[in-house]
């Protein structure tokens, strides 16, 4: 039986065939409707578990699950390892995604994770800026310029018409490198004090390393009234971004509320100051519509489901523009009663 | 970055330049120094996790992780179907198994888990008989003659000289092919009703797709009083094979007790009714050496570190073979940075 295997060669030719603009309004546009679709009986998506160690450096592999019923499960299997870009020159979020058929149990695809990763993470925030930033927004603020900062601008840039993008990050080569990294953009990118970019966004990142225990990233400042803060570093217990008055001020709405309240901001609030899941007010935005001219915070903690979508979206272009290799990786005998049958 | 990929024709490759007999005993002695090895610190094995459906047909995908502290993890996923076999030609048992560095997160292989799922797992009866059977057993019963038991006779003859295999099965044709399927061995195959197996094994497998609530596959019936029974196929909530007035005469010894309690024959017992795990025997054979002459059940659920050891062994060959491909799965851009840097 066949695995279909998309490498970093066939996913850059999928982009290149694509465009990184469309296949980021695409993954927005299918974000939100997965978001519309979702019930707990057509996705069964349990929370994320992995391995948390300190040696020989500090790191986490997770394994995020999610069936779509009836149809696939896909199993995004992701490592956080923050160490990766100084000491290894490779990313620190790495993963790879494995879709697998229902009927059978197969492995039909594996493809790379990095990528999709941060696509459908800036994805999400657009959707959830949407739904509660202001729609005449026009300064991008950003905290935290590595790579998942990238495509958070590209993301929200796809939703908003900016002319301002103030930026921070506490490293002086992200910070220079920043502009360059987005010039495709054709946005003003400057880097300034990050009580500065807090104080004059319409629409926050944050997108930090910051260490457990060593939140927030910024201090409690005064914000425009109709702040949208799209909080995506958090995803550890006791890893948080935000401070805590400004999260109290805020509406939050979460990812996935199960995990947020273990990995996300919503861990530092008793659970009746959470807010809606993303989904609940995609599904119904009618009583949600008023926060959009006040504080409001997306915990982005990454849902699985939108793993699931990524890898939908991406395999799909590789089978119609016939990207990609398809592999007899898994043993299927000619007798399945014998798994000596070769 | 680069994975090593196994697939079905790269382990048959392997396969023929080891020799299934050599791969098996060195399948059986990698997982006895494993389970000497084992402590809760090297290694982290969790309880396994999946998803269970009944829609288009029954089915189970569980994943199955495992780390070894400051090497790597495992990860294992594998499908259940039991109508695979009448209603695809392929397999009950799928599986692939994804080994990765630890230091960085990255998926450093990727290899056909069904093979080594059926090898691993008559290898571990096999350690789990040479501890708790009778040195002298000369019989050998089967119930249930799908795939796992051809792993099951394979590797309990490689620490047996059987002059004797009885077996049933409730299918006929799987009956009349399993004496064909385990030629290679040289041993008599005899098919004969179920309650005769029971009754005159010195050791015992059991693998069956027993449904759910359906179980035990024999009724219970005077044994041998050394009887050692390999209870393979109870691994799901539910689902056990053996009689529980058996069970409640033997010394019950599960692979990973905190998954036997919840999948295997133990879900049957109170927990003082369940004895020392495999490993623990391993590590102090001495206290259990009086339970070879009465009798004993090895609950065999499916142990992480079992995989773990098999991929180990499995890419090992491989790579002093020479054998696999080198892919460039997953995604590092030049800028760590940079996600769009291609």
């Amino acid at each position: 039986m066949n695995t279909t295997l998309l490498t970093v060669a066939d996913i850059r030719h999928v982009i290149a065939e694509v465009g990184l603009d469309t296949l980021m309004r695409q993954m927005i546009d299918g974000l939100e409707v997965a978001f519309r679709e979702y019930t707990p009986e057509t996705f069964v998506i349990p929370t994320r578990a992995g391995f948390h160690y300190e040696q020989p450096y500090p790191g986490l592999l997770e394994w995020m699950p999610s069936l779509r019923s009836g149809e696939a499960a896909t199993i995004k299997v992701v490592g956080y390892h923050p160490h990766n870009p100084t000491h290894h020159e490779i990313p620190t979020i790495l993963s790879s995604i494995g879709v697998y058929d229902t009927r059978t149990g197969l492995l039909a695809g594996l493809l790379d994770g990095t990528f999709l990763t941060a696509l459908r993470t800036g994805a999400a925030s657009a959707v959830a800026s949407r739904y509660l930033g202001s729609s005449d927004s026009r300064t991008m603020g950003l905290i935290g310029l590595g790579a998942q900062a990238v495509t958070q601008l590209h993301a929200l840039a796809t939703v908003f018409s900016f002319d301002r993008v103030l930026a921070f990050d506490i490293d002086a080569d992200a910070s220079r490198s920043f502009a360059h990294r987005t010039a495709f953009l054709g946005l003003p990118v400057e880097i300034v004090p990050r009580e500065q970019v807090v104080a004059e966004a319409d629409i926050l990142c944050t997108s930090t390393s910051v260490p457990v225990g060593c939140g927030p990233v910024f201090n409690d400042v005064e914000t425009k009234p109709w702040l949208h803060i799209n909080a995506v570093g958090s995803d550890f217990p006791g890893k948080t971004e935000l401070p805590y008055a400004l999260l109290r001020r805020a509406y939050v709405c979460p990812d996935f509320p199960e995990q947020a309240q273990t990995e996300g901001e919503s861990q530092q609030l008793p659970p009746d100051q959470i807010g809606a899941a993303l989904y609940d007010i995609v599904q119904n935005p009618g009583p949600y519509a008023q926060y959009q001219q006040s504080l409001t915070v997306f915990d982005s903690t990454g849902w699985a489901l939108e793993d699931a979508v990524a890898a939908k979206l991406m395999l799909d272009h590789a089978q119609r523009l016939g990207v990609g290799s398809v592999i007899g990786l898994q043993h299927v005998p000619t007798d399945p009663l014998n798994p000596y049958d070769f």
